[in-house]
């Protein structure tokens, strides 16, 4: 494996939960593979005064918690932790960052790290546009092509509407060129997500059928059981719109329908996704009223225990009129989507635990057997993104036995089958290849203004329409009621982490 | 169930080893499922003059040996084998016939079978003509619509070669009908190949990619690892041309390859069948010597001890030149088809036991990734025929880690997996076919004909072209060398076993 250029990667925020959950765990697996640079420091920097030592041990216990290879590396946590430093600095204040600077100096000259810097912005989002123009000040966003690079990896949520958005792409831009700035949606690094695309342009099999003249619908779900536990702060102002539809499904969408790149690279690549999310047709009033459903949890009685409303839930209003489920109906205008309904949902609470995608393939033109399912579900392909990864295949075969009796059966790839295969984390991947310098997983300024201005008429309309309904749905059920009208053909149906003990009670809640 | 009418079922040549192994056991499987007709009699015809009872014993036993249901149904045999008689006479003899009705008659007064005779002959391909006239002598050929039927099912070899196909076709039709005329294939009874035709033709998914857009090329593998047994003076005349090829893979061959039917029935089904045949591009010199290798096994020391020589077998001439083996290649040439090679091969003492077709598609218009399985055999379809009956499919994968790495898997589905579902024989399915008066799964004569056809010109060159190879092949080796040649993407791999235990020695026999 090519090991990326010596660099310093400086985690903003490093005193937070995402550094501790995620992103050293993710570099210790990739130390554990050899995948770091030859030489390299993990610099945190946050405000808190807290030792090296100190930040250096709650990463051990982060690591031993959340990495997937410590078990068997337990002896490379030291040399892994060795380079790992931390600066305890304010970062909304210009002049802390020549102490950043100083030290970055500093590790150039000892670990020949050669001035490539690796910015990870781990911090509220209010902080992005503070951090890039501090940077800027010191001159560290400076980089010289063929001497030393300078990225900037911003998490998400990058903006809040469409206006935000477009702002913050400006700001950040008065600073970083487009092609240094990493915007991550986490969702891409998923192995499961990123075989899209190898499945569907790879194989002869599947390509021929994946247009509207052989798909019926196509059905995304990400379901969670869990509600919004510690983060309903955070929750409170994003609602399942800006959590997970605005970026994760959207780019899941977009993979699913996209063109083949002219190359697999990161600017072919970007260009097709960018292309599919132009073309979602816009939403219109009409089309949001019918097409769109928004819910809440409401508590229940379950096998699992009581499980609350989200209004009940910690730093969430009594009253709140934020959305934790949302389920909608759109298209894509173009050539090869026309008029194929894509339905998308997503909530808190609900049933089943996972991520999937379901194509939905048109009958054959007649129904030749008896008793053949003729319905737009009796051919799938399943894409099952998690937590079972693995491929799955539902057809029609010959019932044994005397007739033509036809009886849907199913065939499964599970990636569990692979022998031997590490499967990496999508941090791992996604902070390897920023390090790398490849942005194909990452959100180019266009795409994320693409989503936004698709999301941005729903949002207006939810400001300011107060009769567009938000729906209370009974914990461990599939979000309101009216999210199954959406779609005729019925939602695919999971297994049941949890069920709910009583008579469920739909509700309105504003 | 819907069961067939009152009849009897009439099997010509009883005493043989096919009413010992395959018919009885059938009728009583049919029988513990309660699909034979509520009044009913098997009777045996042959010429050994042998009691009923011993018939009834020697039956008796069959159903213990071969039957897959006996386990569970010992209480049965008893009651079955009281609806089997036997009647002596000598088939060849115009008078004996008098017998046969007089029993007939005598049968249907006691039994309510109303006149519903069905003639299976069982007996050396010589009889047919001799029985059906015989038959016609005591009127006993002839049906009356609404009343009762008469149906004779004839077992393969139909015929010799076009001529005498022909000849017997005629003669045939002298006495009865098309209709009454039931040609049995048995590979047309198995499950699998029942499924070719539901598994193309219910699923949206298949059928848009199966003709010669998307598929590079078809193999099929009828693999033996028997020799020719005790089978040898039947074999000598017969070869691996006339056993297999002439009408087990030709019609597997055709039900891959058919256009949709209009209906599901059998007119309809047959009409697309012998299209399909008559489609097949016709053998000349040049395709003949270009297209086909004939072999015949060699001794050979293997894992399983020395397996002897096809010339050293009992009932086989020291300097046979009859083909124990066949591989071709072949062109339809019709819309769907063209240009796509059907590679067909069949042989015995092969390293494998199995009949297995798999349809390989083209690759991708472009390869994106890195080390992508570029072939036509990246994608497979596989139909798995016998012995481990299910479907396959093959296709490129992400690999799990960093990059873009495309790695074949496979994913399955097996028939073991359906919970609680027998799976008939062939010839259950068959008999039973013929008793309701179905002839979907039996083959036309102009079927017959169409595939003798094809074949005869490979017959003839073979009679008159003595240069035209046969190939030695050690015994537990994929047939001569030569028809490696023949595929350029090479044959499929299969687990072997048996291995051979020295340098396999391939020389030419004839």
């Amino acid at each position: 494996m090519l090991r990326p250029t010596n660099q310093i990667v400086v985690i903003f925020g490093a005193s937070g939960d995402l550094t501790y959950r995620k992103l050293l765990p993710a570099l210790f697996d990739l130390y554990c593979q050899s995948a770091l640079p030859d030489s390299f420091i993990i610099l945190g920097v946050a405000r808190s005064s807290m030792s090296h030592a100190a930040f250096c041990d709650k990463m051990k216990e982060g690591i031993e918690h959340f990495s997937n290879l410590v078990k068997k590396n337990e002896s490379l946590i030291e040399p892994f932790l060795s380079r790992v430093d931390y600066l305890s600095i304010d970062t909304a204040g210009k002049t802390e960052y020549f102490k950043l600077k100083e030290k970055l100096l500093s590790i150039d000259k000892v670990y020949n790290t050669g001035g490539n810097y690796l910015f990870y912005l781990a911090t509220p989002p209010s902080m992005y546009e503070t951090i890039a123009q501090n940077l800027h000040a010191v001159d560290l966003h400076q980089e010289e092509a063929g001497k030393y690079f300078r990225r900037i990896i911003v998490e998400k949520p990058f903006g809040y509407d469409l206006a935000s958005a477009v702002d913050l792409n400006k700001k950040l831009h008065l600073v970083f060129s487009e092609h240094q700035i990493y915007r991550i949606d986490h969702y891409l690094g998923k192995e499961t997500v990123q075989n899209i695309l190898v499945f569907r342009f790879s194989n002869g099999l599947f390509e021929p059928i994946w247009n509207r003249n052989f798909i019926h619908h196509v059905e995304i779900t990400a379901a969670e059981t869990l509600g919004v536990g510690s983060r309903g702060r955070y929750y409170e102002q994003a609602g399942a719109i800006r959590d997970m539809l605005q970026n994760h499904l959207m780019h899941l969408l977009a993979l699913i329908a996209m063109e083949p790149p002219v190359l697999f690279e990161a600017q072919s690549l970007q260009n097709e996704m960018v292309k599919v999310l132009q073309a979602l047709r816009p939403l219109d009033k009409e089309s949001i009223e019918n097409n769109i459903i928004r819910g809440q949890y409401t508590g229940a009685r379950t096998n699992r225990g009581f499980l609350a409303a989200y209004r009940e839930e910690k730093d969430v209003a009594p009253d709140s009129t934020t959305e934790t489920f949302v389920a909608m109906k759109v298209f894509i205008d173009n050539w090869r989507w026309a008029d194929v309904p894509f339905y998308i949902r997503t909530g808190k609470r609900l049933p089943s635990q996972l991520t999937e995608v379901i194509i939905h393939l048109k009958a054959t033109p007649q129904a030749l057997f008896k008793g053949q399912c003729t319905g737009p579900s009796c051919n799938k392909i399943i894409l099952r993104i998690q937590p079972e990864e693995g491929i799955g295949m539902q057809f029609g075969l010959k019932s044994p036995g005397s007739g033509y009796n036809v009886k849907q059966v199913q065939m499964d790839f599970k990636y569990s089958e692979l022998a031997n295969t590490y499967i990496p984390s999508a941090y791992e991947r996604l902070l390897l290849d920023a390090m790398h310098g490849d942005p194909a997983l990452y959100i180019r300024s266009d795409a994320v203004e693409a989503t936004w201005k698709f999301i941005d008429p729903l949002l207006k309309h939810i400001q300011t329409n107060k009769d567009f309904k938000l729906y209370g749905y009974p914990s461990c059920t599939w979000g309101p009621e009216e999210a199954n009208q959406l779609i005729p053909e019925g939602w695919s149906e999971y297994p049941a982490y949890c069920s709910i003990e009583e008579e469920p009670k739909f509700t309105v809640l504003g």
